[in-house]
């Protein structure tokens, strides 16, 4: 079988090499199309990279491929969807509101973009949770006459809360959480990102929007789609959050309470998460965690620290600990998570979204 | 008038230093006596800080005296608490168990030990908050048959949420607080304290005994004395809290879930904090902030921050910001703050239970 | 006697605010105009720091005084040197070759950028090291018409090791100098300054230019007036150096080997860094450190360390601690220092070279 | 072939971790004993990691296999070296002086302890510089009647500017050098190993005996095996350096100045070091780096970086950047490197020394 031809839009920026990063040896996606500003276009990746200092800008891990270091940038304004099969899109919101519908009207768009994300025919995926919102983008080719699609992926604080929601949802209930977050650095990209002057020795306890965010989108992706499959009606669990940033490089840290809809133990609620496998066509995805582990409850009561957990499972398990009766709330329950806010929450979890549409045949 | 004489136990550790630090000047205070561990006994103090390496182990940034360089240490076991006015205690628990009852015979023992936070007979006072409850310590004297009695400041995560609950109980009630604490470093001292390897691009989500300290205390320190001074009824507020460990050097941040007894605004919520002067007889004591400010509410959405905050009013005002409405909580509203660990928190906080105290004439 | 005028450009930037910060209570410099770029012109200076998001991005300790924060800014192209006595400059080079010489037509000019400090009739001027090239000033009016003069600063990074050399050129000669810095984030400023993603648990090898500067301006410094006061002769000594960044908020720290021109003991190098008061005219100026211990030599081999050690003297001293023979160069020694670059490295040296001018009798 | 039985001691320190992680999946050697302090004897080795709080103190992130989570830890005292073929030893110095000789008496002891470096007919071996020396392990069997020896590796921060060195002083000659080195954290263990409070906003510009280390062994390592195979002659290039501790959790940097032997250009320097593949035996081993490239010099000028390319070729390779000439020195030029202090400079590199003399036979 050969590949999907996938480009990506906002090849240069840190989301951007995220997704690189994550597609080099992807098994049936090859990016054939990196798209990025004008000021790029035309010239080679690596060299797109490379700043007036001489520094190659290329800030993930991984090392870039040869292949890809060669391929010319293309402009973002000039990527025809007819050229390839899937787009994925790391893009700033405003520029996304404008390029991600030219691009859907031929192919699927997945993107970190939240620039779509509120809007009633957009499903918001997180394919263990709620794939069963993906069909939503029939409803959206309908009303948009598109025929390829745009599916957002959640903000990544969402993410790892949404997550560990979902068995509590499903085998409890839930009423209402109030979640306060430390927020990785990489969240905030590097145009300008968090300043060191303002992080090291310190704590800034606000990041603009964020909170709306997650308040938002939780109730979305823990909601449920229409049975005719025409919109998504969000869960009635009330959630509020403040969110806050740490000097941590990655891996999103987050202090939840939560009201359950009945009573529980916590060795129920612990094992609710622990064997909690999520949506059945979501488990074996390439880029889902080993034995569909999208939840690790760890024992030791030190854990989970972002530095030691965030990687667990690729990045792609949310990781919980420190699972307690929280003695406040009708049937509270309180614990730490983990959620590594740049794979599952970034990049890998936009191209486990692809891969999950691909095999709900969503995406032809 | 001559000085109060004070001996200091515990004089050598980091807690010891910070009370060194806030005395050097005082009005009515004097440090007259420097106690540590038999090892240290007899040696000038800038001695028994030497390490077998050549450092010098002075940690805080105020400069030694010449005077305290040279002032000869005594043992811990040897202190006569007959030698001088009152005593501050800066020892670990267990050495308090110990030494501060045998130094409560004869004078007053004000502590930042957990030793006896708990117990009936033994007040836990913040000035501004709960300066009524210091007269409890004539139960203390009747029970135990001191001639001084013990008070300790409670757990330095406990007297920012304190101070901030205070207005909030007095003009509206106060339900339920549910509280994400991060706390600085020093909290943990150096034996070994927080180690760099563990800390650096990290989150430490658990901090051994914290969050139970916080929700007994709470209550403690909210509730009344009763009419007989026998003993205090704790508040009914129910505390809930999560208290991790972040990479700063000083000033413990907390996110605060409040519910409130009746109905208000962010604007009233606002006003009771900036309005609240605390406990008439704690205005204007030495070591109060400026103005009986114990609390600054902060205008700008990214305040406060530990570093840029922690210091206000000589580290004895806690600051606050990002007042909301929480949305889940019945009456509920949410904010951050942050209180110097270490100054109010701590050796600062206990100097300022004695100048209460004197001012309530309780030291004779 | 009325204070001196000064207006200050680049008044919204870091190293403007700490301009405002060094000179809220000086003893006779007033600021009477501030100014910025024109889309700061006509807002109170507050207003003017006030981002999109609401934040005050003020970022010194110290508090803005409520006279300052009303006090309109003015663009920096319509500064009119008449309207003041003195100027100091706080802007980036391009815009300092510019607007520095306009204003220097009129008035002496006080400067931390780069843009002239080159030039061969514009001296470098660390006050205990080469207050004598100070009169150069002379001949810059000449060659120039200016009725005032350029006087800059030099690099924050050479500021440290020259005043280091002064008394070792003085006592021993210096022939050649070995230098690896490790630097703090606040000498990148913040537009964008160095980036949290960056420099967490790490280190950057590179600050473009830096080891250039240090080169080049140390043999400035060291050099000598020549007695038709036209030109600075370079010192001849060798220099070399890899400059680095680290996680530190202020404070650089150097580790230097020194090859003297004579043979020493430790205890002489030491002594000749301990007794050194540097030029007498400069000493007891406002911002000098107390008794003209511009160089503070520690003799705990932990120190100096940036954090404990940058504002000693009110960041005004150099510290110095370490010193041990080389073994490797010619009478080689080698130590390390910490210097406060954006204290005496920065504002508060630029303020003191005003004030020894003041004392030279060379504002007329 | 079956895989030789290895025991560890100090199996349940940080550096014993790191032999565990890095013996994991090794080709032929297998660790059948894990040994540790008497209070720890009996435990299986997950056990005895736990600490009274609950936490697991594994550190490394490679996760522990089952079966050595499993495997009962024997008391240091009563190893018997009969019972395996070769020894690991993470030990501190005071210990390996009393337990390696006892091991070495029947079998090969691999040791990261400094306790054995300085002695005369003890090797001290990075395998691609001066794998010929280790046969002086002959010599050691005859003087002190060892069946097996002790060969220890150098302190980790030798090891980046030995390797570094080794190339240029093959093709050059090398005379001088002076080095400054920022180190990490992970060097100092964890015991209490750096502080957070005393390194974050930090440089420590003192490691206790580490510059007479780097001094010394860099001489040894360099130098020459007699011909009659019973010493090591020093090199006799001179080396002074300054050693510093930095906030980094991995990897030390070193800003390096070296006078060569004879006149080179930095292209010449440069080829040397990116062209060397070390000693001929060494290359290929299981923990060589790919292509035997011990050395990666990067054309970026902001590399290397400890955090970025610390990692290199699985940790063991040094990466170098920055090569200028110097401008001070005779024939000097400066550089900067990275080496994994933990990987090649600790329980790797002394598994590597493991796999070099089994190629050269020296085990049997």
């Amino acid at each position: 079988m050969s590949k999907l031809r996938a480009v990506l839009i906002g090849a240069t920026g840190l989301a951007g090499q995220q997704f690189i990063a994550a597609l080099q040896n992807h098994p049936f996606i090859e990016l054939t199309g990196l798209a990025a500003s004008p000021r790029s276009a035309g010239k080679p990746y690596a060299e797109a990279l490379r700043t007036s200092n001489g520094m190659t800008a290329w800030f993930v891990p991984e090392p870039l491929t040869p292949e890809l270091a060669k391929m010319p940038v293309i402009s973002g304004d000039e990527v025809k969807g007819k050229d390839y099969d899937i787009a994925f899109s790391a893009v700033e919101a405003d520029v996304a509101r404008e390029l991600e519908p030219r691009l859907a009207k031929d192919i699927p768009v997945f993107s970190a973009a939240s620039a779509f994300r509120y809007e009633a025919d957009v499903p918001l995926v997180i394919p263990p949770v709620n794939a069963a919102h993906a069909p939503l983008v029939r409803e959206q080719q309908r009303r948009r006459g598109f025929k390829g699609f745009i599916v957002p992926i959640p903000n990544c604080t969402t993410t790892g809360l949404a997550i560990t929601l979902a068995p509590l949802a499903e085998r409890f209930g839930v009423k209402a959480v109030l979640m306060t977050s430390l927020q990785a650095m990489s969240g905030a990209g590097r145009s300008p990102g968090v300043i060191g002057l303002d992080i090291l020795d310190n704590v800034i306890p606000f990041i603009p929007k964020e909170e709306h965010k997650v308040e938002v989108e939780t109730k979305k992706i823990l909601g449920g789609l229409q049975v005719d499959g025409t919109a998504i009606t969000s869960h009635d669990v009330k959630v509020s959050c403040t969110c806050t940033r740490v000097a941590v490089l990655e891996g999103h840290t987050e202090s939840v309470f939560v009201s359950l809809g009945k009573k529980a133990t916590v060795a129920e609620v612990t094992a609710a998460m622990r064997e909690w496998k999520g949506a059945e066509v979501a488990r074996g995805l390439p880029s889902a965690p080993q034995q569909s582990r999208w939840i690790e409850v760890l024992d030791d009561p030190y854990r989970p620290q972002p530095r030691l957990d965030r990687d667990t499972h690729g990045g792609m398990a949310t990781t919980v600990g420190r699972v307690r009766e929280d003695g406040v709330l009708e049937n509270g329950f309180k614990y730490v998570l983990v959620s590594h806010n740049t794979k599952m929450g970034a990049a890998k979890g936009a191209i486990l979204v692809a891969e999950l549409m691909k095999a709900q045949g969503l995406l032809g």
